[in-house]
């Protein structure tokens, strides 16, 4: 099966979207969607950003997801997406996986594939993707301000947990869900649109909470204060690996791509219509104060993860 | 080094241009650029799209431009792209070599780095890149019409020469050359432009000249009759190969990054003015005929590569 044939077969019915003037086939795709537009690309490498052997299925929930999810921290609505495709060989039972689990999340999102490039090599996908932009303008990290709240969605740790056991069989129906947050992260891209013009700063959560939340005290210019009995910790992390460490997981595990962001306190009382609106449990964890560091406290004592911030790749 | 670093160090100079609003070091750009948009993507993997010890420069400028080529092949304008680069380890030398190299072309044709990724594994480089379509409109494949000339920029056959000279030392100002052409190819994005509004169709020659030409004829719903003898051959090539061997890599050798179009019989004295002032080399090959093959003709008698058409990765 040739490079045309595999676009073709299994890609080709992505094409269509409002906007799209010329498509997949050519040597450019040419689009006409009015700006500004949100830009941004995400690359998963096998054996380092999920496991060699992972359903092909999740893999291409996966690729997209997390691109997804940077829309997301923007406030923009997906329009479109280029996929960059390097693989060892073409197999067709994993092509059809990957590309079912990378179709289902695009339709969801009515999303086009606009272009690709399929080349042979080590496993490796690239996704460049396009929103538009919201009108109220877009979330920044460094809209924050001294005296905002920190809020995040949904519950943490559980991607953490879910990647230790994603080659382990008879899980139980927690892990599983551990294992599902880790393979097939949900982006938050409605939350990230209702959250335009309602935060004053956001980024989504792919390193860790303190590290990402690290980059928009930084872009912001000042430092925060985190309460973590209130922290949201996904189901059964504590009773799994005791109070102290499933804290610490859902402190400083990656691979989240729920939202951390910030809100004025006159725009408090939004987030609760937000989080009806969405569906999407959202909690204040603390707020921007002066300084520039991370300052966490646990029942009214300080608390330190023990960990350099971050995930870094080198 | 960390990722942060390594896009701080070698890449933030490029952030800046017209219509940026937003660069490097959010969850995502935001452009705003006043539409029809094209776009693309290509991807290099070492080992398999260029030799793994190649000249960190050569593989920056490489990298770029053969995304270039496909926005020049469109007639469309450079405005900026995402770089999603995929590193085994994070060597300062390297980097910096890559980056002079892919900062060079950058500059030259005034591109935005708006975003990027800096992933661990195996060699491999995505570049997402995005121009402004022509407002006379895109140069597509599927425009051209029976008896529109068929054209070539440049001369074609060092690259593939190239390729196979690139690890010896002690070469030939001739073989020089050609390894120069595979690795730093020239993308035509001026020649793109000046075609827009005078060529019917047009494609860049990256899997070779009869592979990409009958991409073209596919899509135009035609065939092309070819008299080879008019064909631009790469300085030296038929003396070093052979006249034989020499023109069967003129025509089936890929890398070239040259432009293939199609100019209508009204519009054919425009292309000798373009020739003036872009000051590339355009030279009719044949033309388009009704059918749907290429035939090719060498001194009245019909030739034949005796390949089957154009690289397949698979």
């Amino acid at each position: 099966m040739g490079e045309f044939e595999i676009i073709d077969h299994y890609f080709r019915g992505l094409n269509g979207r409002e906007g799209v003037l010329v498509g997949i086939g050519d040597d450019c795709a040419v689009v006409d969607w009015p700006g500004p537009l949100a830009i941004s690309t995400d690359t998963l490498v096998a054996g380092v950003h999920f496991p060699e052997d992972a359903d092909a299925a999740s893999i291409g929930h996966r690729c997209l997801a997390v691109n997804l999810s940077d829309l997301a921290a923007m406030g923009a609505t997906p329009l479109g997406f280029t996929l960059a495709l390097t693989l060892p060989q073409a197999e067709p039972a994993w092509l059809s996986g990957f590309a079912s689990g990378l179709s289902r999340l695009a339709r969801r999102f009515e999303m086009a594939l606009i272009g690709g490039d399929t080349t042979r090599g080590p496993l490796t996908i690239s996704i460049h993707i396009i929103g538009r932009a919201p009108a109220s303008g877009s979330l920044l990290r460094s809209g924050g301000q001294v005296g905002d709240g920190v809020y995040v969605s949904g519950r943490l740790g559980g991607a953490l947990a879910g990647l230790e056991f994603v080659r382990e069989r008879g899980l139980s129906a927690t892990q599983s869900e551990w294992v599902r947050r880790f393979l097939e992260p949900e982006p938050r891209v409605e939350l990230g649109q209702q959250l335009a013009g309602v935060a004053s700063a956001a980024i989504d959560i792919s390193d860790g909470l303190l590290a990402d939340l690290n980059h928009l005290v930084e872009a912001s210019g000042c430092g925060a204060s985190l309460t973590l009995e209130a922290l949201p910790v996904a189901a059964g992390l504590t009773d799994f690996y005791g109070n102290a460490e499933g804290l610490r997981r859902a402190v400083c595990g990656g691979d989240e791509y729920e939202l951390c962001f910030t809100v004025p306190l006159a725009q408090a009382s939004s987030v609760e219509r937000v989080a009806r609106e969405t569906g999407v449990a959202l909690t204040r964890i603390g707020e921007l104060v002066p300084g520039e560091s991370i300052h966490c406290q646990l029942h009214g004592a300080e608390w330190q993860s023990g960990e350099a911030g971050g995930y870094e790749h080198f």
